[in-house]
């Protein structure tokens, strides 16, 4: 092989997700395996035993392997505490919480390097559990300014960036929710959609209606980004029929669907992502993902991460969720963390260990990916690459 | 202060559990802290303003710190592994799962440096995680040799030592339980009684009535040993008020309880520990920890950590858990996992940060010990201190 490449031999169970290989199941599990990186790219896959001769060599010692997480929902550019709004939930006390309008004061009261450094810290903190792509959003700052230095701010971090102007009405416009509208699909979106590759709007009762989503989503298509939505969280509505008719990657929380809403993801291309930190934190209902997978539809699976409704950033904290209440097996979530975070995000070249793929993968303190369900709350990541690169 | 003295100061949020300390509420919590170690005891608390001289210093540089975490029931002597079985329960397969007797025979075959090899590496991935005192039980060996085996082996690594020959009826005496009792109490209590603190019994439907566990546990105290008690897990029966009126340090599980076991608990001094990583691995009703701590009773949170049916050693998640299912707020919970903890094995040494205490103390990378439960799934633990000494 050429300079620099490193061989992980003794692979004890690795995730491929490739389900072309013959007789691995869906996620095309190879026993005993290798891995071949050649700079930022897998340049083989298979047994141990057959593996070519590389620069540098790893042994996993029986350790199982998998693509790294694609995390393909946070919100984390943002500013303030929020706990003790979090403790006063939970404790039962009530508490004078402005919700998201509290983040949305201290992140416009935040300097860059403020909102930078709060953003680094979890982007490495996601990374030190595994999560090797990860999208983030705006729509803490509601305004054009800040709505477009969120977006820059991600964008020096991370190529998966979300324009969510439309997260909340901006305090300013409570009084005119249509002339916020007609802000964030003119001058803002202006300002933000050279930083950004999605648009996303928080289509919900209280937050944006189907036409004011409608509006929001076609603005920014014409923009050039693509679509996503945050849909059917708290309750019905035409947020996810919504994505599936304009072609959005994906339906983000889909926790309250009519059989027409699954009916429409089964027959689009629109990924159904389930969010479990959300309903986790706030003592929601679960979505019912096996409702989904049983219709045949994309499931990912994603954190969420953000100071108000869903402060984890562990996805396999939401695997574990997934398997003991939303009907998932360990296999099907562990394939909605990897490859179904990529398919959320229209991606190919993540979500997989398959040759010319990214060189993103974890080595787990486990036998096989099975413990991300079966051991919860432990952290059995003990080794990352990213882009060829050993980062933990 | 003498040599050999470290201070930790700019701790942002000190949880002391000293209730006695003026307006800083159950958890005696102290902003802006200091503490002063000496050798392996906590020699002085206070404000970082006020901290005296020290050989040595550590910058919180704001973090929140806390006591170690007190597990107080876990079984780590074991081999064999039981992914399949969790795979197959959990994925709606069926499975001819030998359960606890699967563990029995793999422990039974392993030689005495797996078994130590493998406890190691679970009180290591504990004591990552902030559990700087662990108890762990027999109960996989089920004969006279590898019960007392297992004793030996898990007292060379921890103090907190609990014989639990009782935990199934052995298959040799499938027929013949009563003959089991009488060898539990007989000559594998003369050759375990030597290597352990505690006596336990699994008193369940399947497992043993209320006279065998009267039996067993009047045994062991008579031969020295404390008395612990599996109770009332599966369903209602006698364990919990058994517990009580024989002075257990603790009853454990707590899961199906009528008013009588609650009253009973609050009459005496018996510990209701409760272990909700057993119900979340298992799918089973949460215990209601609310109603527990409404009735006076003192509440313990430990992992029960075990290949079959709880294979998290992370007491954060179990905080979690306690307090987004169970009625806990972040403060009782975290109360529970480290004073409580103490109180459920009798110990006035761990589970605070006071003067006089052991140096068992930890920071996590967040500033309030609520982080714990706000920021499920995360692994906050930075630094670890157990006996004064940095573990972590
Ligand atoms: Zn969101
Ligand atoms: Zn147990």
């Amino acid at each position: 092989m050429a300079p620099n490449t490193t061989a992980i031999t003794n692979i004890g169970s690795l995730v491929t997700n490739d389900p072309s290989l013959p007789g691995t199941g869906p996620l095309g599990v190879i026993q005993d395996a290798a891995v071949v990186i050649d700079g930022d790219r897998i340049a083989w896959v298979g047994p141990t035993s057959k593996a070519p001769a590389t620069d540098n060599a790893v042994d996993a010692e029986g350790r199982a392997a998998l693509p790294g997480f694609v995390d393909s929902h946070s919100h984390l550019v943002f500013a303030g505490d929020r706990t003790e709004e979090f403790n006063a939930r939970m404790s039962g006390r009530s508490y004078s919480a402005g919700g998201i309008r509290t983040t949305v004061a201290a992140t416009r009261a935040a300097t860059d390097a403020e909102l930078e450094a709060n953003l680094r810290r979890h982007l490495d903190e996601a990374l030190r559990q595994g999560t090797t792509t990860l999208e983030t959003k705006s729509g803490y700052g509601l305004s054009v300014h800040d709505e477009a230095r969120a977006l820059r701010i991600a964008a020096a971090h991370t190529d998966e960036v979300t324009y969510l102007g439309a997260h909340v009405v901006a305090p300013e416009f409570a009084d005119d929710p249509d002339g916020y509208v007609a802000l964030v699909t003119g001058e803002m979106l202006d300002a933000c959609a050279p930083h950004a590759r999605w648009v996303d709007v928080f289509c919900e009762r209280g937050a944006f209606d189907g036409d004011q989503a409608r509006t929001v989503l076609e603005a920014g298509i014409a923009k050039g980004l693509h679509a996503r939505v945050h849909a059917n969280q708290l309750g019905h509505g035409p947020g996810v029929r919504l994505a599936v008719e304009l072609g959005a990657a994906s339906a983000d929380h889909c926790t309250h669907l009519t059989d027409a809403d699954v009916d429409a993801l089964a027959s689009g291309d629109t990924v159904a992502t389930l969010l479990p930190g959300a309903e986790f934190s706030t003592r929601a209902p679960w979505p019912d993902a096996r409702r989904l997978l049983d219709a045949g539809v994309t499931v990912a699976l994603s954190t969420d991460c953000n100071p108000g409704s869903s402060f984890t950033s562990s996805v396999p904290f939401c695997v574990a969720l997934a398997v003991r209440d939303m009907g998932m097996t360990p296999d099907e979530a562990v394939w909605a963390a990897t490859a179904g975070g990529a398919a959320a995000l229209r991606r190919t070249d993540v979500g997989r260990v398959t040759p010319g793929a990214r060189a993103d993968l974890l080595l787990l303190d486990a036998p096989s990916h099975v413990h991300l369900a079966y051991r919860p709350g432990v952290p059995l990541v003990s080794a990352v690459w990213r882009r060829g690169v050993r980062e933990v």
